[in-house]
C-alpha cells in the first residue's frame, strides 16, 4: 500500500468530526507498522484530543519505528492540548506523512521542521488538494481572517424564490429541507435578513438531522424584529445575535436586548444598512469561522455583489414560474464575462430537486 | 434468461435508429431459440425494412419454433413494406413477446390479434414503460395528432439567457453546443422566432455531430427576415419554412418566397402573431412528429404559457448574472402550486455546465 492509500483513509475518517470540531480543522491520523495499521484516531470535538494523540493512545502495539499519516501538519504549540509534534517525537515514530501544511501562523512549517530536526523522516503534500478541500473553511478562515461564507437558497429552474405575490412555501422538497438542516449543522453561524424573519419566522435551528445549533445572526438595521419571533425564543439552545446600526441608547435596542438576545451595533454601509463585510470580520474575531446565509434576496444580492461569498448551494426545484421574486437582484454586471462564476463540486438529486454545490471562482484570490 | 432480459437488449439496439426513422418509431426485434439468440434486426431508416423482417432475414438458422422479442407491436397493414405480422406467421415463429401495443390506429391491437388467431403465443407489456419512453415522440404524435415539442435553451443558474444589454455569446460551453446539435438531429424540425434570426443569425443545421438536418421553421409574423439570413441559404441541404400571418399577395411574401424558402400563411393569435398551436398542427399534418424550439424568450414563453411543450432541456451554466434577459417571461402564474412542473429524466454534467432534461407534467393529459 502506498502513502496515498493511507492518506485517503485518514481523509475519510477525519470527516467524522464535521460540525463538532469547528473552528478547529478536521484531522485524522493513521499509524502503520510493517504494512499493518496499528492505530488510528481523529479529532472528535473542539477542545478534545488531537488526532495524533488519539491514534498513539489507540495503538495496539508499540508505535516506535512506525509511519504516521496525518492530513494536516502536526501542531507544535501548547494549546488546549499538548503539542502533537512533541508526542510523535517522544513515541519514536520514524516517519511522518503529512497531507498539507497548516496555515495557522502558530504552526505553519514549524511542526514539520521540529519533526525533521529530531531525525524523523517527513514527507508532505500527499493528496494535498483533497486535504485542503476537506478543511476549506479552516484554511479560508486562517488565511483571510474572514469567515467562510456559504449562500444557500431554494429556487425554481428559472431562478425564482417565490411568486410575485411572495408565495414561497415550499419551493423545494422535504428531502431538500433535511439537506438544509445538515448544512446548518456544518456552519458556526446561520444568517438571514429581517425580511425573512418577518415573512417566514424561521427557527434557524438544526432539527431534522443530528448536530450542533449554529449561532443565529439576524441582520436588522432598523431593529424591526418582533419580540415573539422564533429566533428570539429558546436562547439557551441556540444563541442569537441581532446586528443593527442603532446604538445601545436606542429604546428598541434595549427592548430587544431584554429578550436575552445579543444586540450588536455595526458600522453602516453606504445605504445605511449593516455593513456585511465588517459584520463578518467582527464575527471572525469571535471565532465564527463559517456563516451559512439563508436569505433573503436582498442579503444574498449584497453578499454576491461584494464578492463575499465562497460557496453557493442552490436547491433547484424542477418548476418554472415565469414572473416572480428572484433569488439574486441586480449585481451591476453588464458583460457575460463578468458574471459571478462557480466551479461546480457536486450536482446532487434530492427527490425531484437538483442541488448544485459550487465554489465561487474569485479572480483576486488563490482558490481551490 | 427471462423475457425482460431480451426486451432490454432490443431496446438498446432499437435506439440506433434515432434520428433516421422518424416519423416511424424505433424498433428492434430479437429472435431466440433454445436459449440462444439466432437473429436480430432493427429499423435503420425511414422506408427501410421493419425490425421483424430484418431479424428474420439475418437469422443464422431456421426461425420456426423460436421466440421473437420486439419492443413495439408488429404491424399488420401494407405500408411502405409488407406487414410484419404476416411474415412472422409464415416463418412459423412460435411465440411473440411485445413491449407495447402500437398507438397507430391502423395497427393498434390488430397485429397482436392476427398473431394470436394463427395460434402464436403472444405476451405483451414487457418493460412497457421503457418501451413507451423510447418512442415518446411517436406515441405522442400518434395519440394527439400534434408534434412532440422540446424546448431547449442555455441559461445561467439564475435563469438568464443574456445580459440586460443582450450579450449571450456564449453562456454555455462548447461541449453543450455539441449536445445541442445532437438534439437537432433527433427532431424533425427546429424552430426559432424572427428576433433570434435577426440577433444571432443561426444556421440551425447539424454540424458538430452526424445526423440529418431538421426542417428549419422561422416564426416571422411580419416577414422581417433579411434575405441574407443564414437560414435562407443552402436550402438544398436543409429546408426552411417561414411561418407568417401575411398572405401570398404581400410584396414581402413574394420576395422571401423567391429565395426558395417556403412561406406559409398561418392563422393569427389574439395578439396578431402566428398562432403556434395551429402552426404545430399544420406541421403534424405534414409528418413533422417533433419540433425543437431553440428560442427566443418570446416564443418559449408563449409555448410554455399555452402548455404546448412536452420536454424541456435547460443547459445551465454555473454563472450568476443578477439582472438580465430571462429565458421565460410572465406565465400568469400567481400560485406556486400552479408552476409548470417537470419530471426530471436526466441531469447531465457537460464540462462546467449542468443539463437538466425533463418532461412537463401535464395535469390534463395522461403522460409518462
Amino acid at each position: 500500500m502506498n502513502d496515498e492509500y493511507y492518506m485517503k483513509l485518514a481523509l475519510g475518517i477525519a470527516q467524522k468530526g464535521r460540525g463538532y470540531v469547528s473552528p478547529n480543522p478536521m484531522v485524522c491520523a493513521v499509524i502503520v507498522k510493517k504494512g499493518r495499521i496499528i492505530g488510528q484516531g481523529y479529532h472528535r470535538q473542539y477542545s478534545g484530543n488531537h488526532a495524533e494523540i488519539e491514534a498513539i493512545k489507540n495503538a495496539r502495539e508499540d508505535v516506535a519505528g512506525a509511519t504516521l499519516y496525518v492530513n494536516l501538519e502536526p501542531c507544535c504549540h501548547e494549546g488546549k492540548t499538548p503539542p502533537c509534534a512533541l508526542s510523535i517525537i517522544q513515541h519514536k515514530i520514524a516517519r511522518v506523512v503529512i497531507g498539507t501544511i497548516d496555515s495557522n501562523p502558530l504552526v505553519s512549517c514549524r511542526g514539520m521542521n521540529i519533526l525533521r530536526e529530531s531525525g524523523i523522516e517527513v514527507k508532505t503534500g500527499v493528496l494535498e488538494n483533497d486535504c485542503r478541500r476537506l478543511n476549506e473553511i479552516f484554511f479560508h478562515y486562517m488565511e483571510t481572517g474572514m469567515p467562510f461564507i456559504t449562500v444557500k437558497y431554494a429556487q425554481t429552474l428559472d431562478g425564482k424564490i417565490a411568486t410575485a405575490a411572495g408565495d414561497s412555501k415550499w419551493i423545494s422538497s422535504d428531502n431538500s429541507l433535511k439537506f438544509a438542516h445538515k448544512l446548518r449543522a456544518q456552519h458556526d453561524a446561520v444568517l438571514v435578513g429581517i425580511k425573512t424573519v418577518i415573512n417566514d419566522d424561521p427557527e434557524l435551528t438544526v432539527r431534522l438531522v443530528r448536530g450542533r445549533n449554529p449561532l443565529r445572526i439576524i441582520v436588522d438595521s432598523g431593529l424591526k424584529i418582533p419580540r415573539q419571533a422564533k429566533v428570539l425564543q429558546n436562547l439557551s439552545l441556540a444563541k442569537t445575535v441581532i446586528a443593527t446600526v442603532k446604538n445601545a441608547n436606542d429604546m428598541k435596542f434595549q427592548n430587544i436586548a431584554s429578550t436575552g438576545a445579543r444586540v450588536i451595533t455595526c458600522d453602516a454601509d453606504d445605504r445605511g444598512g449593516v455593513d456585511l463585510k465588517k459584520l463578518f470580520k467582527k464575527m471572525a474575531e469571535e471565532e465564527i469561522s463559517s456563516i451559512l446565509i439563508e436569505g433573503g434576496a436582498q442579503i444574498i444580492t449584497s453578499v454576491l455583489k461584494n464578492n463575499l461569498a465562497n460557496r453557493l448551494v442552490a436547491v433547484i426545484a424542477p418548476k418554472i414560474l415565469g414572473k416572480g421574486i428572484e433569488a439574486v437582484g441586480d449585481l451591476n454586471i453588464r458583460e457575460l464575462g463578468l458574471a459571478k462564476t462557480l466551479s461546480v463540486n457536486k450536482v446532487l438529486r434530492s427527490k425531484e430537486d437538483i442541488i448544485v454545490d459550487g465554489r465561487f471562482i474569485l479572480t483576486d484570490k488563490k482558490y481551490f
